[in-house]
């Protein structure tokens, strides 16, 4: 298959759907909007959504019955991101490229672009679009796992272990921690909700979570690797950031060959996982193989 | 009908069920739970739960029905505080008399904690405790209108409004708003959450939602007298700080008898609202008068 054609589809349908979903405001007060969409279109590859997407059509579904749920993903996933770039927090001035939500809007205003954006989230995962399509408890179910993977038992508690790890000497269970939760949970959960949408029985589910898991952790360590190899220009923001501020990583504790060769494994390891699936999961397979191959 | 008895009684069933949400953990990265108790469980009135409760009686559900979205909307309440405390917003070192978030766990711990307990609250109001009873329509409506008060066309624009006013000249109809925003809507929503989960027709919907916007208006007015009036041991935190800070009131604005008689006038308001529903609504009737004549 074409990947390379599925995911500019993918991401068009979805920035169109994100659009129409947060559209502009003219309101003395749009200012929260406007900081909202600004780090919404910065530029994301939208590989939350379209893993949703995937995970729906690989067992039947259709990307249109799951499109608010792959944009709430994205909401939540760029919500983390302003918080995570905050002074408090990372202190990062630049992403993809582009000045920080705190550095254009101010600290406050970039606080709440971030809580406004999760709540959203959880607006558009109950919109009445959705509910006319899918079972209502399916919506529930899915909203419950999302929840649950963005939270203080998901991503937020990676983000805690990542800040107190922060300047220490932290070992590989610590970084497979630190990972699983900041960013596995919630690429697992993109996946596995997709796939709940379109109501398959749970062993496909289970299958799926597998995938999400192996790949979700892949994902991170092919980040740290970019982080250390990636040239400042494609990357859109000074390289080797995480060795200077000692972030935990692979990378710093197994090495760039350790980590490139575990990347690897993870990624042959999530395609057994999908292995009984037919060629309706090929895209989830292609993109397995982009994780470890994509350059920024 | 004895509302000190009745505050008392629901306020213990909500601080139970929160405990029983949100247990303590033993964890590495435990210290993430530990902040999120430590505001929910740092003697606040649990106002927007008990209304919730109290809204569901009052067209015949029961408070154990909607339990789980009453303490949700505490949760709310309490991330929202957490992110006004931070230094980027009010800046507050103390709340109810103890320090706040960020004082005690840092800012990076505070801005998660808050983000944990938003994200939180959605778990909750997609329990399975939930769905056993509730119809999952009623649920998603629940959920939509919840995250529409929270978000940035309710609570958040309330808080961008406050934080772009301040040490400005502002004019009632910008407090007003404020007010509504940041206050009033997660208020009305908690009356109307409690109605919509028992199952009750459009009309007394419309009327408790009445009731809501009026008595959040109200509450919010007395917040801003008592912050005047109030005696700093009671209320636990510096009196008068809204003043100093040229914060948005109606107090500097109207004055504190045009404040006064403009408090009782909404309480009448919203008393005439659900003046067609029986004895079943007393605790909200009583709430209204609680509201204005609470010392604290």
């Amino acid at each position: 298959m074409d990947l390379k054609k599925y995911l500019k589809e993918k991401k068009e349908i979805i920035d169109k759907a994100l659009e129409r979903y947060l559209p502009m405001e003219q309101d003395n007060f749009g200012i929260i909007t406007k900081a909202m969409r600004y780090s919404l279109f910065a530029g994301g590859k939208r590989v939350r959504p379209i893993l949703c997407i995937a995970g729906a059509e690989a067992v039947g579904g259709t990307g249109d019955q799951v499109l608010p749920v792959a944009c709430a993903l994205e909401l939540i996933h760029t919500y983390s991101l302003i918080h995570d770039d905050l002074p408090a927090i990372d202190n990062d001035d630049y992403r993809r490229g582009v000045p920080t939500s705190h550095k254009v809007f101010g600290e406050a205003i970039a606080i709440l672009a971030g809580d406004a954006l999760l709540t959203e989230a959880f607006k558009l995962m109950s919109c009445p679009e959705l509910r006319k399509g899918t079972s209502s408890g399916r919506l529930l179910e899915v909203i419950n796992i999302v929840s649950h993977a963005a939270g203080y038992h998901g991503m937020v508690r990676g983000q805690v272990a990542d800040v107190l790890s922060e300047d220490k000497e932290v070992h590989t269970d610590t970084i497979e921690y630190i990972h699983m939760h900041k960013t596995g949970a919630l690429i697992t959960t993109s996946v596995v909700s997709g796939a709940i949408l379109s109501g398959r029985p749970k062993a496909e589910i289970a299958s799926l979570k597998s995938y999400g898991q192996r790949v979700g952790l892949a994902f991170q360590i092919a980040d740290d690797l970019l982080d250390v190899e990636g040239q400042s220009h494609i990357m859109g923001k000074g390289t080797g950031s995480d060795l200077k501020s000692k972030k935990a990583t692979y990378v710093a504790v197994i090495g760039l060959n350790g980590s490139r060769e575990m990347a690897k494994h993870l990624i042959s390891l999530a395609l057994d996982a999908i292995s009984s699936f037919d060629q309706r999961a090929d895209p989830l397979r292609a993109i397995a193989h982009y994780i470890i191959e994509r350059k920024y």
